[in-house]
């Protein structure tokens, strides 16, 4: 038995959002698992919804992952901690917390040399068969949890999610105050990217999308360009065109694709310079048709994201100094009814002036 | 005036092969430029036909490059210095040297970073409208002219060439004792890179081809396993299958794609382990339709590999000390009459039993 | 209670050496912990000594490191599954293993950074107050045992922790074909350190060591050169002189000092090329007394080594596949009797002829 | 005869501060060598004095270098074109320039590895045998004049000289959003580093000196936290205490030596943190007595740092954005007559609040 207050068995039954079906969520009863000596017990507060809890809504997979069973979702959190295991040092009930929503098995060779976020057997929040985090406690390891500082409300806890994707693709790209940065969509992943890249130095950053609302989104965001596209590739060379135009002499040192579609990404190797590297961090298209050719033979490399590791602490101290700030990000705000829950994936899953929809619990 | 025997233009007239036109070459007088302070004069003795050397003789062009003007032709080669400029140090006349055939403008920012090979004003033997080696003497800097050891030939010297390409691949994806590799194609290009893998440590090594024949040639150069393939894009799965069952269980680290069409880099890419690498060393299909998302989700990285980089000390050392014995690739020899050449090119051109095709000068 | 035969406390006292005070090792019963359902239960079949045993034995201490309480020593070892815990399902009863000996805590950032040889709270084999392995049976997480191929014996893979020193050294200074490497002495660290960076490619290694009988086992176990040096600070400079011509025109691109005195750390940082590097391998005097300016002014940079980390792997590849043979190096052989344990024990500790000192159990 | 104004020789004597011997710098003329096409000739507005400056002018020498001729001093400066050789095209005459004071050889394997400034045939502004540009007129390589933004005046152009060791030292020790940095000394490439560090993101930076006005310059250049420290040995484990309450539970990750003396090397090696960088860029005490052995047991690597490359357009971009301002570290001011020249020698030879002592010309 953990320290903190009273076990959350006693007189409360534990609520969260459940996948139950095609297009489904039910708020039903979750029952938590045993506290282990190094997991506390939190307090969910604030839970974001990402792209991929749509799609898993929308169609009840992603990529290889198939929801077979009824799910909770969910994974873009903070909370406040109500228990603590036996050998949990690091925190203490009442502490304000951002959770990281993966565990690794810490037994294979990838999370030995510190790739623990490629790890065949990872648990992570709401991808199936495990459960997610919208709920009104859950169970998690204390060394996923992290504190947050004053500063910060919880709702910012949350946002190191999805900023934890950008600063995970920032490092692999190795942004620096050198780079000229190209970010190819201005959705919620391509808004992070933005503001991260910006946080890491990146001197020059240009944004590229089809809707001027996002546009200029990345505009307030501070990008020093933006360029909108059309859909079709014919007008792809024009509009490397005016994107190298806006970059200026130096050119594109590295882009991210946060959409992942044939046209940004064949827009993204024409438009990034010799020796530089294209992201690959939104995942659309299975299958590509890119000229990859081309690109290999001006040594761009063609670097692969999945999701992130070792980014809490970076992404709380990102937001305490205000070197990134996310809360222009949070376009909309939910309670914890089945009505509002409803809601709030169709209002993310609408898109349009909807970036980032959020749970308060 | 620089120092050595009598100069070229005393009693002899430089020949060299002309590309003059679609499929014609001609042996014609090839006028040297001036012996600069650092450069040196070497009387060529051996020289291999490359791929891009044919694919130039039948299109007159390769990738953006044009031949608008007649060209000299030829870039792997090696022969005997004859005369020194002034201010060169490392060698004198009579020594055997293999040639690097790029001098990069040492002024942009890729050559100052060490990137010469991606400078967009490097001048490259047989790159339009650069002059090329395949001639009875050239004039080249001395800095890009290495000496070979007593027991390397002038061939060997030549193969050089061809084997840093394989060398850049291999740095490039930090091929090490830990680093097991599958090679798609076993050309030319394939073999070198399965014989450099090797001699970087590489512990296992699967080569893949659609012939039996370069098959039984990997086999001889010490694949530990090789693969038969078709070129049906519906067999990839159970090509991939055998490739990583030929593996073992720790499967691909590094793919080195030495063909580039849409079959063998949809294969590197679904046989690659997670966190791997896929280098695409082969340039084959210019626009490519490829599972690039799943590759990225498991964060395999696509890296593009244009020709080399400070690679000649390496080659010669990796030959002199028999970690590498690239003689078995020679398969015809030819003389330097144009009858010979013509022959020499369509030997090559022909592919079959033909891997490496040597002038001897 | 997990799989395999009948329980070590069935009819069998489990015995081990403990070191109970200076220069006292008692042969008493060791009780194991329980077996967890990651654990495996291990019979020692082969333990080798280390110059840090032999610290501890002759002072209780080792760097910051002391004994306070009685403790099982030793910690280079291999041996035969007994039993397996509930959840392990990489090895049965019956696999020879070899044990890499430290835990991490798997909850600090440099273990999630893949850092785990340095983490703060490593339970390491006989680093106090840890329980070493020199035991007829011990109990340790089954993803730290690592199965031996049919063609290695135990005491081959109880040379894998030795072994484990130099990779990790030879990988932290990134040793490849094209590094020349040189090695400052000649104890038993310095020669798997000089297999190690020939398995790495490494074209040429000269050693360095004040005595003629291991300079000769270094020239039996491949080195290209060998030099052999006074104890006097005075002889550096013409030392490095020979040291450098033994190398050749290229230079010393990496130096391991394997012995850790101000003599081979002056000798290394004088010795190494611009932009080398110089590991600290052998961890000897505290406080040094070197050249540090001149060489950081030729961007020489020195590279500490603790322990290693995703070693086992390779150095089993690296054993298996003939590229390393360790058998050598194993000169004494011991029973594990009182008596032979402590004559075991003088034998390593007096030096001489004796590279690695072996217990059969 | 290249492009521009009438040449330097019609109607005007070149003059330049030659060091003509111990302690004694004389305005001499200084016949500018021929424009090559690759060449420009610069009028110098803006030279600052460096320590190293000082040091050739006391001693007639700095390491190995001796000055044996009389030498032009010199080597932190800026001008304007007034001639460009007929190569030239990325300036014309009436350009403002920062001049990169370094010459590689391009032809040897460090040159062309991207590391030319450890090339060992460099040709550097005043290092003897090579002269500098205290002058009114240099000849110097057109690709290593970069032109200055409107924005910034040739004062912050010649700073670009200081800055770059800076930068160059953060590049090599991979500062970030997520390094914090130590800086032991707070003189003027004391200074710079914490600039520079800053703009490459580190989050947390604490500075070291025994002088209370360094330190307080430090603070109002945003250092996070200043230590004020002692001459004496004893002290450093309290002083490292203090640094390390200073700099939070995190701890140091680089620590970068700005003075290089046994007292801050070993206060920086006790206070890195395990896994960290120690950066010897300051060069004083030629031999070192440091705890060496420790820090390379919790793999605390040194760094070494000789002058810098590729750093002039990152400076340039730095100043320009304004995320560097170096403007307050200029002090003290001088013309070019005979009489300021020595004044501002002795000036900055004093130290005290003279931090950056600049010539107008």
């Amino acid at each position: 038995m953990g320290k903190g207050g009273k076990s959350h068995q006693e007189g409360e039954e534990n609520m969260a959002a459940w996948l139950v079906g095609l297009n489904t969520l039910k708020i039903q009863p979750f029952k938590l698992p045993p506290l282990g000596p190094h997991d506390v017990r939190v307090r969910m507060k604030a839970v974001g919804i990402c792209g991929s809890d749509v799609h898993f809504l929308k169609t009840l997979r992603l990529a290889d992952f198939v929801v077979k069973e009824p799910m909770v979702i969910g994974h873009e959190c903070a909370g406040i901690i109500e228990e603590i295991g036996s050998e949990v040092k690091n925190l203490v009930p009442g502490d304000r917390v951002a959770l990281e929503p993966g565990i690794g098995c810490w037994r294979c060779d990838l999370c030995k040399e510190g790739r623990y976020n490629i790890c065949p057997d990872m648990k992570f929040f709401a991808t199936p068969p495990v459960h997610g985090s919208l709920a009104r406690q859950v169970v998690h390891p204390a060394d996923l949890c992290f504190k947050l500082p004053d500063n910060l409300s919880l709702e910012e806890g949350a946002m190191c999610e999805p900023l934890s994707v950008a600063v995970h693709a920032c490092r692999r790209a190795n942004i620096s105050p050198e780079t000229n940065v190209l970010v190819m969509g201005a959705g919620p992943i391509g808004l992070v990217t933005l503001v991260a890249a910006r946080a890491f130095g990146a001197p020059r950053i240009v944004v590229v999308d089809v809707d001027d609302y996002r546009l200029s989104v990345a505009n307030n965001l501070g990008a020093d360009g933006v360029v909108k596209v059309s859909t079709n590739m014919q007008d792809i060379p024009q509009e490397v065109e005016r994107i190298c135009e806006m970059m200026g002499a130096v050119g594109v040192h590295v882009t991210f694709d946060c959409a992942g579609f044939n046209k940004t990404m064949s827009t993204a190797l024409s438009a990034t310079r010799a020796g530089g590297k294209v992201c690959l961090v939104g995942l659309g298209h299975n299958e590509m048709t890119v000229p990859l050719t081309p690109a290999a033979a001006r040594e761009v490399d063609i670097i692969g994201i999945f999701r992130y590791k070792n980014t809490w602490p970076l992404c709380i101290e990102l937001l305490r100094s205000g070197k990134i700030d996310v809360k222009p990000l949070i376009t909309h705000r939910f309670g914890f009814s089945q009505k509002e829950v409803e809601e709030a994936f169709e209002t993310s899953a609408r898109g349009g002036d909807a970036i980032k929809v959020m749970f308060n619990l």
